[in-house]
């Protein structure tokens, strides 16, 4: 299969890696000129729980021409859209778009460029780290859930799956992937913004009792808010799923926390507590504490010069 | 007149400095072993608008014997209750007390300990800063407003005003002073706790349009609450003066700031923001970014280990 990574950070490079080694052809589409320099020199290098190395194809993305059966979505929320017009040209009638970012209201933006019978919304747990340019630090296993949004695109859909399942992907086709999806922003809106603005690890910032009643109303507002846009969301179960999550990955800085703290990039927080904040007030879902840390760490994006 | 400074930090030794160079008998009350050593060592020193050094006796509170005409209170909120534990065998039945605490709630703590017609509530806008133990900054002028809490005190109180005028401590008697009460710990609430949580200034945090929907909402949570107990108080009044206090002191880091980011101690929250929410749940009044940025603060102290 011919498959583009829109979007070839960390996680767009352990895909493409997967998929490359079982036997598709991938090319990495991205603009970091560090990142392609090393790839077309160097090839991707692949450290932590196997080293590797593979002579993958990197280019910006206007530079793609074939069209692709599939293109998986790798980008920051952010750059999203200019990344659907740049490949543009090489979005052929059936090719399938698979979205795996983190956060909320992807969809309405990819169905701006892609019919819907194309598109693939999808969730994953999968990680990845970047070591330098050119070099991914691939650790643990994961999963990928995802679903046709057209449900008449799910055999067609099935054999996407199929292919990624090659690569060793652990992919499930999901009836109702949406709730999963909502999981799991409720997982980035109580965990990277939070550590982002205290500057802590997970693990630090879930010890204090305070600190939980930040993460319970944030969970509750994006339940309502979910709920009321027909997602079906327990909050139970979803609390609980935090708070594993939470130990698990106790010793860890969140991606915000990088972003934010660490390298004073912008955050998606817009895409994900912001999300929920602009729905909840179009369905008139009160949700003062996700307004409230999306205004508070814009305005540190803004002390800090990056906004 | 006799009288104790109870919490001897900066702003206890400017008054307590002004009172004894107006010729006052005055004593510093405090529990900093370096800050008493030094100055019963090598006197007060006074910097910044002038040079001074001044002989001035200080103690530890329970050390205190001989009852006062006045005791000013001038301790951090959170050790108010201990201070007037330890100092119970000075308070006379005629000793006033004047309370100009930052914050809310202090009345009540008070009352436990004094009677209504021996309290002074009152606010201030003079500033200070201590160099280190034993030195403080003194610069700039500022004022004081205070009342009887009891309206048959007010004649007394007349006669502290004067003593305190003699000081140069700019006094007026205010019949009404709650709502300055309640505007300072607004322009506290607004500022302290968000330049704490986001380490940085005044100037910088009030810079972004984000951060202001911040400093609107958690004005408008203090003036429904403020109303909801009957104070009076008025909202564009108050956006008016806490954006002419951001522009004036725009290039300072808040107390809180001081107290969290650059010493790594425990914060007054409860007694600002905490305050309001705690009014507010009471009151049935909905004060969220109140709630949340308590929270917040609660949960950096615990980070920090100092919780």
């Amino acid at each position: 299969m011919f498959i583009y990574i829109a979007g070839s950070g960390a996680m767009g490079c352990r895909f493409g890696y997967q998929l490359f080694k079982a036997g598709n052809k991938v090319v990495l589409l991205d603009k970091w000129e560090d990142h392609i320099k090393a790839i077309k020199e160097k090839g991707l290098t692949i450290v932590g729980d196997k080293e590797d190395n593979v002579k993958i194809p990197i280019m910006h993305p206007e530079e793609a021409k074939e069209p692709a059966d599939l293109i998986i979505l790798f980008t920051k929320a952010m750059q999203l859209p200019a990344m659907l017009q740049d490949i543009e040209q090489v979005i052929g009638e059936n090719t399938k778009v698979l979205c795996l970012l983190n956060g909320l209201g992807h969809e309405d933006v990819i169905k701006q460029y892609i019919p819907e019978k194309n598109i693939l919304m999808g969730v994953t747990v999968w990680t990845a780290g970047l070591q330098g340019p050119g070099v991914a630090i691939l650790k643990a296993t994961g999963s990928v859930n995802l679903q046709s949004i057209d449900p008449a695109g799910e055999a067609e859909a099935e054999k996407i799956v199929e292919v990624l399942n090659e690569a060793g992907l652990n992919v499930t086709y999901d009836k109702d992937v949406v709730p999963s999806i909502w999981r799991k922003a409720c997982v980035n809106g109580t965990m990277n913004s939070t550590c982002a603005l205290e500057d802590c690890t997970i693990g630090e910032f879930f010890a204090s009792e305070d600190a939980l009643k930040v993460v319970h109303t944030i969970i509750h507002e994006f339940v309502e808010v979910g709920r009321a846009t027909g997602v079906k969301l327990d909050e139970e179960a979803i609390t609980e799923y935090i708070m594993h999550t939470a130990e698990v990955a106790a010793e860890h800085y969140p991606s915000m926390h990088q972003d934010l703290v660490q390298n004073h990039r912008q955050t998606e927080i817009d895409y994900i507590n912001g999300a929920v904040a602009r729905k909840g007030d179009e369905l008139g879902v009160p949700t003062p504490y996700c307004h409230m840390i999306t205004e508070l760490i814009h305005a540190k994006e803004h002390v800090l010069g990056i906004r």
